[in-house]
């Protein structure tokens, strides 16, 4: 048997990253991206050399690409009849409409946060639920921010047991080079619990969670005070060591300058990753501090690529590549390059 | 005997909002106002028509007013010779040097947040320890995101006690206006625990409290969010009713359009309120939640205005106007029309 | 016969300044304001003593306002039997509905500059055209940016005659406390020519212009680089007396601390104006500069408060209160304390 | 003869962005890069596996790397000695000290714009001077914005003459991640004219040349209005076709999503580049526009990389390594994959 084919529909900021992400599973093959007109994405996968095939979703859509010379290999049924399973990254709501297509066509799919959790059979995390997803034919993934958020809980959950966390969201508002959406000098405050803690009781329910989430006009990464309610010991130190364990979480130091959102994106742009992009979340050394049986600490979650592994993690759920949720998780971050 | 005589030393955001609030206290005097060189607000108040007479600290430094039209009544000297007590509103680290002057002319004095703890007497809050400032003659107010913060927590601890906070601080970068400060999509995070923390627990010494602290691109006010662990039981519906009670708390809801720091500045200045200044901190009713024994609201912290009520209170202690705390804040929240 | 009545529909940022200036004139009555549900306008409308009557478009809507208490004075037909002209500040397109109960009512109307040019007799600007408007039925006043842009065309036309005027719009992106539009480090460019430029050759048809806007994420005035070709000649100081004499323009100095469009928000607000407004573009004096006929400089443009002038103007003209254009402005100016 | 060796001194935002030019000219030799103490730019080149050398410039400054890991070459004496030209991108003044150290050495020199002329012996570009800096032993690059700038203005005046420009400049504030400086809520305004136009001059002399810069709170670019006044004639789309045979001017449309400084970077890290970077300038094209004899369009400047090609190009006229403008500009871009 071969390796099994991957459809990305929508290429959109996250639809990019994940055929990037699948393009690197050395044990998976990329059939190529969906999308239904020109868009500065896929004039920059032409400009840059067409790395993937391209389909349309209906035959009409060819024109508008053939008109400034981006070729088109076909239309989704064409793509699908070659796909064992789809990447739905499509505007929340579309992915409701796609599922029929894919049912029709017997193909499994993995739709983003955007999409209601009652269209898929598990809502899914790499490392907190991974054998949930196991075998199952649609899966949704967590959003950005609580695919950050539950890394870092998970980690302590594991390790000492986590009864209860409280977040404050300091949530960016926009992607870098949006104009349809913002806020200018506004500080906007949501009702509380915001949906990633509602999000985290789901796939963790043995844990209490609510917070607040905050909107502020910045663009590179959400910033989550965690403070988490332990059932055992754990210094600082323990913690620290947990976390720069853990491959898709990096500990940094506001004293060696990384103290911002936004000199972690610098970073990633200096480190020259392909578009700027980190997939870890970043826990803040100086924030971790201890109050009773309350451990604390802030994290940067960059929101474009966060999901990127745990949405490899979920083909592998999914198409039963590997059963075990370590060796899972292993394979994503060895070919992402996650240690 | 007459009414207390106050002056104000700098003229610059806090300054002008506290002479305005003296001149607002009907058992109190203004002198007058010093600075040493035209500014925007030494122009504005001379176009609005000198409600307040202005000195100079050198007598060298009067030629750049005449020379503007701006009227000149004299020096710091001169000032002193008719004062009980001044408020101390120069840049941070100003406020030690003109101590000596103040010491050597017998007048009190009341710094701002800026300075250090070692110059004063006493580091007051009206609420929480007005009467350690009676009758002292060297007190320092705390900042204004710890003067919001403690309105709070004081209010919820004198009804069921308040054994731990927690805080995470989404803090404004600049007042509107600022050019020599500020953050460009950049939401930067300090070291736990934030100044704001450790001033509560020096206000407040039977309460433990830590926080982290963001800074982001905004200028309309802070965003706090306080989890507090109760000594006793307290419901949504009380805490509300203690909220609104408090003549400094205002209760607003995210569904009125009260969503932001910025909509309730928007407010303040559909109200008429003079530089569209707001006293109060803001509640933000869907934001109170309860697990265990914490208790979390989040509240909005208008840092150009929020010090002016508790800085009225410090000159009544200070010149024991009065000795009884709630009769002392009440007098300065009727003057100021908070109620 | 007593003074005219003038009812302001839509409560909103520029309803609110409307009604205050109406307020202002004193040979004009304002019968009050009307809007079709609780908002922070009315909220504060309320709070601060309901200065004006408040009206309903139909009366199902009262209910929602006497819930919270907020007193309702009848409908817009109530409202409508009282009033000569109405000024209109209803969301865009709402205006061109609205006309049709203005027309069978008997009752003028003046429209704001989100209306389309085709439902009024005239476009309208108080200093520029105001003989057109005199006695007219529906006139639509220019939108922000323009009126503050011809203003200063204008004053610099009649002196020495334009021939044509190159803008550069740096426009603010949203007001004080706007959640629902906004940038995020974001400068967004439009195609050439700016409607801001097309509708100044409507307004002076003898002049030629075009220009250039970029949207970028400030809330406190648009920022207009305008390079104007002069038929005769005339000096930089000849120019500031001009702008000096105008009642409508502020001529102020980088040096002085008048440096951005904040800098005048500030000093509107350290000047006690009501909702911190100015109803005058400022010129920078630092940026005037001249290069063979073309003769430049820069004006920030307030863009809540600065068509409250004209609009004044605009009432004058349509109920003939005043045939003449100097004596118009020259009322409007006096009774907002513009000189 | 081996290659020109190349050292490049100051290793930040502009220091990186030639580090990689130099390495990509393979006619050159990059002796290594020089820095003082452990930074986020020292750190990554680190992490992403030393793809360069790295000297400090004072022994004692070598334990600070140690301690962290990060491998030193020696100093920037060692590395002098194998270097025949240095580019010194290190903080604005500290340029002129490190000149002493190069002329000890007899090592030729190339500054960025933040130095003072008077340390050079030809203010260069690599298009629009290219021959004055033919065998010139100090040079100093244009800055970002004059750079760009320039780039257009040359590209028309080579084809049909400039007499005069006039420019409205949109200034990012900050580059994505600086903490030390920024805007929020402010359009800034400097007076004219803004010292790019003064630098256009000294580069240009036979161009008149004035503008105004606004400051923005944006990191992407700098928008920059640009009125030509050209001694012939010049249709739209033989600008277009002038501007889009230039190997460092791109082209791009609105109506494609390319409206905006954002939009931009967004494409360069959709386009895979490095540091998410991009060499050329941007022409909008729906901003082009005549009025008479004067020529009209946008450009954006992304103001990290935009140095990088003429930087390249001051190495070979220094080092003589071609005296023909074209052969020299020509060699540059063919290596930085412009074409």
């Amino acid at each position: 048997m071969g390796k099994p084919r991957v459809l990305v529909v929508g290429y959109g900021v996250i639809g990019q990253r994940l055929a990037d992400g699948v393009a690197r599973q050395e044990d998976m093959e990329l059939v190529g991206v969906v999308d239904i007109a020109p868009t500065l994405s896929t004039r920059a996968l032409h400009e840059a050399g067409m790395a993937y095939r391209l389909f349309v979703v209906a035959p009409e859509q060819k024109a508008a690409f053939d008109e400034i010379g981006i070729p088109v290999s076909g239309t989704l049924d064409d793509a699908l009849a070659e796909t064992d399973i789809v990447l739905d990254s499509t505007p929340g709501g579309v992915g409701r409409k796609n599922k029929e297509l894919y049912e029709a066509r017997g193909v499994k799919a993995i739709f983003q946060g955007g999409e209601k959790n009652d269209i898929v059979d598990v809502f899914f995390h790499g490392y907190a639920n991974y054998e949930k997803g196991v075998g199952k034919d649609y899966l949704k993934l967590t959003s950005c921010n609580t695919t950050g958020l539950i890394r870092a809980v998970d980690c302590l959950d594991r390790a000492v047991g986590v009864e209860r966390v409280i977040v404050t969201i300091v949530r960016r508002v926009a992607d870098p080079g949006d104009t349809h959406r913002g806020l200018v000098d506004v500080a906007q405050v949501d009702p509380v619990p915001s949906h990633q803690a509602v999000d985290l009781m789901t796939i963790m329910p043995h844990i209490e969670a609510t917070g607040l989430l905050v909107h502020v006009p910045t663009t590179h990464g959400h910033i989550v005070h965690v403070i988490a309610t332990l059932k055992g010991g754990l210094t600082k130190n323990d913690a620290l060591e947990l976390f720069r364990a853990h491959p898709r979480i990096r500990v940094v130091r506001i004293k060696d300058g990384f103290n911002s959102n936004a000199s972690l994106f610098r970073y990633a742009r200096d480190l020259g990753n392909k578009r700027a992009d980190m997939y870890e979340i970043a826990v803040f050394e100086e924030t971790l501090a201890t109050s009773g049986r309350e451990f604390m600490f802030a994290i940067n979650i960059p929101q474009e690529a966060v999901v990127t592994p745990e949405t490899m993690d979920a083909i592998r759920a999914a198409l039963e590549m590997q059963t075990d949720r370590l060796e899972a998780v292993g394979l994503t971050n060895k070919y992402l390059g996650l240690s």
